[in-house]
């Protein structure tokens, strides 16, 4: 990841969401400025790093008041390209593809579940969360149309490799893979996953055998 | 995170599982070395990054051979507590439990769904998964008798925050939420999240506006 913007390591990247994700949490707190170090403390990484992670994107904190968090989140949401909103599709609607086009958690955060794609001709024309399951073969047209550059794979592990490989074929530059296997995507394609087990092992380290 | 462990920072706690993830595409390929710099590139964080993280736990490189892919990906699944099966819970079994339930990516990675169980009365004794949902008047019950410590919570946003206070009343010490909400919960008891948006808003990042 990251042909683009190169100077800022990818895994920087990958935090600001989550210090995104807090700000909002604030807001919703009606909190007004927050530090370095109640990010920290709220979210298990350093002040240092948190500080440093910031200061690749500018001067967002003042010695002494810390951050606006209004301000902050603004900034945040600008750099990371989500102070608009992207038509999303999603391909497989089973039961996952049902439960990601009812997701709560995307409209505020950037994304509009915009177009619903599956295989099985029995689901065509099924209504999701108030769009119409499509045939795959109107993803071409409908991305285009819509310009859709996001989409979301929910399909069986053994399907998602030819999905994607479709998706990418259409102009779709960011996918998020629910299936449990790892994607091929030319440079310039970008790949993440949506990985229970690995958020599951994480909390295993800290439990007693 | 982390008061037990303490000198191991969270955040390297949460690469292992990205490390271990890599590994086992490694041994499906029959390879049978590695090196931090083949890590690097294909996880896109840093060598040296890689090789700080692991040498908290130990030595497992030799200079010039680099890593054997079977033995660290045994360690690591030791010092991540997954070389045995954790019985895990799914609460809440609308669609994206029943997603959850039938996902083939816990038993290789150290997790058995081994209990489910739902609010609803109409859901009661459905099968899925080959297993009976249960209501959640028998979690306690349940849990114990399984020794259940790990669990997965799939209901709506406004029940979360409830099924999380049972859970851990019932002796559950780690949590995946799914739902759309931040959990409060007691020291001592680990809660990650599912978080589509935070994937795809990392990837936005590097799409042009």
């Amino acid at each position: 990841m990251g042909s683009r913007r190169p100077e800022i390591p990818d895994i920087v990247v990958g935090r600001l969401p989550i210090y995104l994700r807090a700000l909002s949490r604030m807001i919703q707190e009606d909190k007004e400025f927050t530090s370095s170090h109640e990010l920290a403390e709220r979210l298990g990484i350093s002040s240092a790093q948190i500080r440093k992670d910031l200061s690749h994107f500018g001067e967002f904190g003042k010695q002494g008041t810390g951050y606006n968090i209004a301000y902050l989140h603004d900034q945040i949401r600008h750099i990371l390209r989500v102070d608009h909103e992207w038509p999303t599709a999603v391909v497989g609607i089973g039961d996952l593809g049902h439960a990601v086009a009812n997701y709560r958690g995307f409209q505020a955060r950037g994304f509009r579940v915009a177009a619903l794609f599956d295989a099985d001709p029995e689901k065509i024309g099924e209504q999701v969360a108030g769009l119409p399951v499509l045939a795959i073969s109107r993803l071409q047209d409908e991305v285009q149309r819509q310009g859709i550059r996001v989409a979301m794979i929910a399909t069986p592990a053994d399907q998602a490799q030819v999905v994607a490989n479709l998706l990418v074929q259409v102009g779709v530059r960011a996918i998020l893979n629910y299936a449990p296997i790892t994607l091929t995507v030319p440079p310039g394609v970008y790949v993440q996953y949506i990985d229970p087990a690995a958020h599951l092992q994480h909390m295993t380290f800290y439990l007693d055998p």
